[in-house]
């Protein structure tokens, strides 16, 4: 039987006040629940996606067809998954700044009737996690079993484990780091220059016509290569040839690994907002738990820690090492927080928890029963 | 006193034929010498240069003004340093397919009289060694002492050694590889799909207009972040702002590593063809010593090889990491050819060649003495 999941919205017509001092309202936030809350509200767990995700975390929506792919975390996530939906209410929204229900760039901007654009304000991983909690109280939920999340979503669940320490008993966050390196600011800030460098794009001002596909594809195709490893690249493709026979002599595709970009490119443009892509990578490049929360000290930025936490690293992740799991590590256990590491070692780079690995899975659904245990 | 320079140039009317089975003439070669042929001419070092490089090795040119930067390997190439230009005679050519002078893209088609664009032929490393042949023929050389480059250059070192095994008594390859990688091919692909998205760029035919600026930009800048490690951006840029006092929250530079790249893309595109990157770097990927030589296999593609080399790696350099060189080192011991290796500590990635590195000019100038005492 196919596990249905609902796609809901939640609108704050007040809006909240943002970092960069702005104010934005109203806010719409689309969210999908999965599972019952319990009659004391203790078994909530809030997923948070990564840049690319939305809301539909895992089953099928109501009008899929046959042949749909369930939510982006199926693997993980349902009726005797790891994020077991028959114990846990799961709840999963679309960032604000997003593509995908919720407000963002694309969203109507209420003082000109047309869509934002580049007006919209620049946001942090704080902004946000602040609304996502103005979800968590709506719902009428005092304190979240976990958060959860991989990559930007592990961003957030840091944010919401600072931000706001006594609203969960635990807190996973999974192939991430407190901030970016420089190499990391480097191959979003490329990304972003190769939208930007589209005509098309004008300035953000393109709602009315094509949009910036081209230079969205090359900013995908950037990112995408960042995400796998060199391993990963070499098992999957090598130098394999799209036509066995010989190379081209031309500029167009001669190996399997530029073919799978270019599909990786195009595919995206379909799903996916080019100033939302803006927005979400330079969230990410200004998220920094150690400036916002510690004075730039790694150590200090933990002192107000009040949840179990459970870091995860994957060997072959090149964006987010496991050098830096190890330093965030560090820096909880020095202030006497509760918290277990696991490097998994995986080949495939840093979308390893995106894909299966049963190693990943026995420690989610570990830390989720210790937790509910409590 | 000034190391002068000179910039000469070979015209072979009758061209040559390339490995894509097309004729390509005339032919002009670019190129420099420095120091004196010896009476019984077996003092010559040819230098191959990188994707970026040219024929401007060292030294200046005559009519360089006073501020003026030196040839690219000024560095390890003149009087007194480890390619001693009192004892050897220096040659560099810039490859055929390039944007210095040689036969490219933007040369004149004889067939049409407007520049070639995307009509010029796809070019091998081959090719490009073989036009440097027929350059070192006209020198009246019959063999030389040495051939030395690092990246593009290193491959262009292993071409000669095996198409030409007999013309030289060592190769000295630097932070190079055998192939490209799945990696190097896709970080590749995307620059120039960064390049053919920009509308300038009008299919390769943008020589009477402004060229693909934007394109060429952000293409620069993937390659430049290929060049550099992880480490080389934290110690040189970590995340510390353009403006210290706080985050811009808008889309331009917030962090300094974003304006260093900016800087590089802008450079770039004042010296360098946008057609010429798409050639070289196409050429890059189709170089494959195995294929070519050794029916996909590594040793035997070395069984050709008649000359005595020093391979060296740099720890740091993830584009053509140690292990592949190490992998290179096997195939040419498994064939009993003379090989020393060296593998330098390095936190600056790719490019270290190019920079200060007692440890490299100790092996150069230890290489090229050694041959020259045998």
């Amino acid at each position: 039987m196919r596990l249905i999941s609902e796609k809901k919205t939640l609108t704050i017509p007040k809006g909240i006040n943002l970092d960069n001092g702005s104010r934005l309202a109203p806010v719409t936030l689309v969210y999908e629940t999965l599972g019952e809350l319990a009659p004391n509200h203790d078994n909530a767990v809030l997923i948070c996606h990564a840049l690319s995700g939305d809301s539909h975390v895992a089953g099928f929506l109501p009008d899929d067809p046959g042949d749909a792919h369930p939510g982006w975390w199926d693997l993980m996530v349902g009726p005797g998954k790891p994020i077991d939906t028959n114990k846990y209410f799961v709840i999963c929204a679309n960032v604000i700044g997003g593509c995908r229900g919720s407000t963002g760039p694309a969203s109507i901007n209420p003082a000109t009737g047309r869509p934002w654009g580049l007006d919209f304000p620049v946001l942090t991983i704080r902004d946000m996690v602040r609304v996502q909690k103005m979800l968590v109280d709506h719902l009428g939920i005092p304190r979240l079993l976990a958060v959860i999340g991989g990559s930007l979503g592990g961003m957030q669940v840091l944010e919401w484990s600072l931000t706001y320490p006594e609203m969960m008993a635990g807190a996973m966050p999974l192939a991430t780091t407190m901030r970016h390196s420089a190499l990391a600011i480097a191959f979003n800030e490329i990304a972003r220059q190769a939208i930007m460098a589209d005509p098309a794009w004008n300035h953000g001002d393109y709602y009315a016509g094509p949009g910036p596909g081209t230079g969205l594809a090359v900013a995908r195709m950037i990112g995408h290569v960042t995400y796998l490893s060199d391993t990963a690249l070499r098992q999957k493709f090598g130098r394999r040839l799209q036509d066995k026979n010989d190379f081209s002599f031309n500029f167009d595709v001669d190996f399997q690994v530029e073919s799978y970009l270019h599909h990786q490119g195009t595919k995206f443009v379909h799903r996916f907002d080019a100033n939302s892509f803006l927005y979400i990578t330079k969230a990410a490049d200004y998220f920094d738990v150690c400036r916002r929360h510690g004075d730039d000290s790694r150590v200090k930025a933990f002192a107000r820690a009040r949840t179990r936490y459970m870091v995860v690293s994957f060997t072959s992740d090149w964006l987010y090492p496991t050098s830096e799991a190890r330093e965030m590590v560090k820096a909880m256990k020095k202030n006497n927080i509760e918290v277990s590491f696991c490097e998994i070692k995986a080949d495939c780079g840093h979308d390893a928890f995106l894909l299966p690995n049963p190693r990943l899975a026995e420690l989610i659904r570990g830390f989720l029963d210790s937790l509910a245990g409590q």
